[in-house]
């Protein structure tokens, strides 16, 4: 089956180290949903406003050339369990597709860049494909019963961001938050135990730099405007 | 973006008339779905015992041919108000992907058909292909603060379903609870109003054939094997 793109979506976190591990888990990360031109028109979103969530279904197009893996080992498992392709969120799957709930902030139209849609929440790479936006039905998809998964299996907790040198204060007040908020989630893509080890990632144009000991996350550098 | 099958649903539904409107509406209604031999490794499910629900993405195959309509009138409005298409879960959508929340019931390997998983509160019409499963993460998925849209907007109570020639009796026990629960959310496709026009649509090998008068939905014939 072919898929066409609809919409791209940029959040400023331009590689895959860095990404929030789900949809959700950082709240105040925001996407711009750009519509391709023949799905802008306003009648395409009426009645958009009786929604509070949608679905965004996307392609992991960071991994096109990776293929898929029948196995993988989650981060949140601590990386050292191996759980099957469809028991997981991985992003090596045999369809490379991404499903993120997100909340929606605003459709706006006619702006610079045609339709644009603000959703907070997301989990997208910068210039992700998107392929479909449904919303959310609260009624049905939030079964009360629900169990699972890496959650219960390792119970998990925010680091504690430190920043000696006072650098998020240099940053836009919304990006500080988010930078926050990513970096409380531990971005490594496994459980490291090096304390001094520095990390780095990309985040709306900036170089993020950062160490982890133990619990505490130390930010080391912010390279790039300010 | 080229997606491939990975799996095809059986659900009995043969056609689109008399479909659930969405998941989860009629929690027994199961679907069988039955892995394509290059993604039916045991491996690729290790862990699936650990999630309750899954998501599964698949293609409105039914629709191939129709194309997408900017708007739609859901039938839970009452079919007289019109909505964007990303407003709603209509299927008739730039791309056609379904999104169906289940729950997981089973997986088994090497059974006739090959390896197998076993949901419930199915949508799918019989023959659907599948592009994805993925486990439902109610941590992040679940948003306590979510609303939205039609059940609010129209609320809607199930149809009290007769059957005033003991028809459902003849059934297979499994069959005719999730027959009743299908006909209780009143497949009509938008509310007409002649309590004497006979409705019908195919369920597992059986035509059903029924009226609705008012609150009551009348089962007036089952035909074929019983």
């Amino acid at each position: 089956m072919e898929i066409e793109k609809i919409a791209t979506a940029y959040t400023g976190l331009e590689t895959k180290f860095g990404l929030p591990r789900q949809s959700g888990v950082v709240p105040s990360l925001t996407a711009r949903i750009v519509m391709e031109k023949g799905f802008s028109g306003e009648d395409l979103f009426r009645g958009m406003e009786n929604w509070s969530h949608v679905w965004i279904i996307w392609g992991f197009s960071r991994n096109e050339d990776a293929g898929w893996s029948a196995t993988v080992r989650p981060p949140r498992l601590g990386g050292n369990t191996r759980v099957g392709v469809f028991a997981s969120r991985s992003p090596f799957r045999p369809n490379m597709l991404g499903l993120s709930l997100v909340r929606l902030l605003s459709v706006e139209f006619g702006t610079k860049d045609g339709t644009v849609l603000t959703v907070s929440g997301a989990d997208m790479a910068d210039g992700t494909p998107v392929y479909d936006i449904k919303p959310y039905l609260p009624d049905t998809e939030a079964p009360a019963d629900a169990f699972g998964g890496f959650s219960k299996a390792a119970e998990w907790t925010p680091l504690s961001v430190e920043d000696p040198e006072g650098l998020l204060a240099c940053l836009p007040e919304e990006d500080a938050g988010t930078l926050s908020e990513l970096l409380a989630q531990d971005p490594r893509p496994s459980y490291h135990s090096d304390p001094e080890r520095v990390y780095g990632f990309s985040f709306r144009g900036r170089e993020i730099k950062f160490r982890v000991d133990g619990n505490a996350l130390i930010l080391t550098d912010i390279l790039g405007k300010l």
